[in-house]
């Protein structure tokens, strides 16, 4: 299958207007995350500028959307009553017309994860789904099936389930890995972000942190596409300086932290290869 | 409203006895919190040299908090089976005469949290609620309402809310920002404390690691507007401390948790500035 | 009670054999653990190159654990639908046959805990239970009660209650402290770790992460008490490492994690004392 790659840009300068927007305005970005990865996305989240909450009660979750600017959904230690409200505060988010960014962590991994991913994507529409490439796959696993032995490579493949999910759902579809992928526009069009660092998957939560990140460019820019690839952009910017200074993933991760808090337009600059 | 500063004093050596206290008699201190900042509360708790336990299922709370010295309330990620706990280890608190801190987290941005942390209030009875303005103002709301324009700063308005909200319910009432003020004594009185440092309000509970160090002075000090004050002035020389040392967020944390562990009297002249 | 110690064998090469085997297979790693500790303990299974999966819902632990290497149940903060996805994550790893391991956090603090650790061992039948002294001690206490005053130390005393736990249950015990101990063969063998860091119980859960390098390393060596022997002997190396570094229990931490990462066999050979 054919995707355009080129045709959206993103550029320096349309990484820092958002970075900056973002810390001007610090949106208030609600969270309903896994436990695993509450306090590192949190920190994440205030460390470029917004404002995270994380909340999850029924009672509360669809009035606490009601006040913020993006809905991160995360379905890394999903319970039954959690996905009620994912779906209550999703619904709200749709009616506010808010981003919503869905996170099918380990969806492919167990029956439960998948489903409920596609039960979100079916109710609450989301504006940006992010996954690795096996997360992205499984989520589009009944067309990818039909294609038979298309796929050259599993990078290809990811890419070819990308194009299919965002076809069948109207989200943009980012893949994270060492490049990472944004596919949009009917599966026609794709950006391409080769920023990352190879100590990133030894960190737990990187991934969660890169869809909460998304949920805070898509708060100040509606073009979600953009959204996602700036927000992919700071990551793998972050990643790369934090790398140099960590001696392994302890250090990368408080590194990591402090990059993104002090990240300027010169280091943009310096190491976007986008 | 009138409000007396200077009446009650703490000092240098108030603060390091109290410390030095902790760090001998190791008070275990129940944390039922909220899941964002359960392992640096804990962390927090270790390193000033007192027991944490954290536990928030109904059937164990109430015995849990029979074994312990204090306990901390953090509404940060309520459910309602966790205010079930809450309120059942609340009154086992009430029965032993033990301490009870309530951090009232998110009053005020939704009614789930504004009501039960008044349901708290009004059946815990705590020693000590701990704050941020807006949070202080939330719970007073009522009260402040009536206040018309009589506020000339978000500032002033809070410290009028803690002292009505300190008259209504007796508890001490700790409001935690640039500068921290403990009011009691029916609304009397306050300390005022001016240490802290800009990097704080950059790192994930920190207000809620304020509120658990409240809970492990109190446990060794029953006047708890001292306790407080105490726990107030080592969260702001221990983030003074951490601040010269850190490059951003995540250095920070991990600064601040090694200065509680190594604070010492010498530090504590040096910095406080209550 | 007489137990013999040094007729069953750990080295420098048996350590860093299993240490190989797991950054090259990559086992995936089931925990069912409590808040506090999630995040810390996926970082250290990603630190010594072994694939953690945090998961806790009912309706899917079973599938999880079926596609795991091993199971890790930690009752640190328990909730009754915790303990159910524990029996039946527990019953599926029986069924496949892959290796359980018990942390009983807190056993002897509460019933709630104490009952539902015995019930985990009666139903799951771990592979290995990891504690510390007093929880070992509680879960034998019947036992123990009956021995009157033979204990001359509370060291003596749990080791007593280890080889009770071992006899009664099938079980390999371990418990950790200053120095560890591995119970085994009912209760005629024990090996005797003595590598540690006095840093380590400032560090909220470290008992959980040795339980689930314990999961890690028991899924890549069927003789489990060698299994629990050698994460016992990573642990204390890698604590020693990095308590040369740190500066408090925050950097201690920070430099746990980026130890395990390094770790290679010249550190094994310099500070293994097993």
């Amino acid at each position: 299958m054919s995707i355009r790659t080129g045709r959206i840009k993103i550029s320096v300068s349309s990484v820092f207007d958002d970075l900056e927007t973002i810390r001007k305005s610090s949106p208030l970005v609600h969270n309903i995350t896994n436990y695993v990865v509450m306090n590192t996305t949190a920190n994440a989240l205030l460390a470029i500028g917004a404002s995270p909450v994380m909340a999850h009660a029924e009672p509360e979750v669809a009035e606490m959307t009601g006040i913020a600017s993006a809905l991160v959904i995360n379905i890394g230690t999903l319970s039954d009553p959690c996905i009620k409200s994912m779906l209550a505060a999703g619904r709200k988010a749709e009616e506010k017309n808010i981003p919503v960014v869905l996170d099918p962590v380990g969806a492919g991994a167990t029956e439960y994860r998948t489903e409920t991913a596609h039960r979100i994507i079916n109710t609450v529409h989301p504006s940006i789904i992010r996954g690795n490439a096996s997360e992205i796959m499984a989520m589009a696993e009944h067309s990818i099936k039909t294609k038979g032995v298309d796929s050259t490579s599993a990078s290809d493949e990811a890419i070819d389930a990308a194009k299919i999910l965002n076809e069948k759902t109207g989200s943009v579809i980012c893949i994270s890995g060492k490049y990472d992928y944004i596919v949009c526009n009917k599966g026609n069009d794709s950006i391409k972000i080769t920023n990352g660092d190879a100590m990133m998957p030894n960190v737990t939560g990187m991934g969660c942190t890169a869809s909460a990140l998304c949920g805070a460019f898509a708060a100040v820019n509606p073009q979600y596409e953009k959204a996602a690839a700036h927000a992919m952009a700071v990551m793998g910017i972050a990643g790369e300086i934090a790398g140099k200074k960590a001696k392994g993933p302890g250090s990368f991760q408080m590194n990591f932290i402090d990059t993104l808090y002090q990240l300027n337009e010169k280091d943009i600059i310096q190491y976007f290869s986008g």
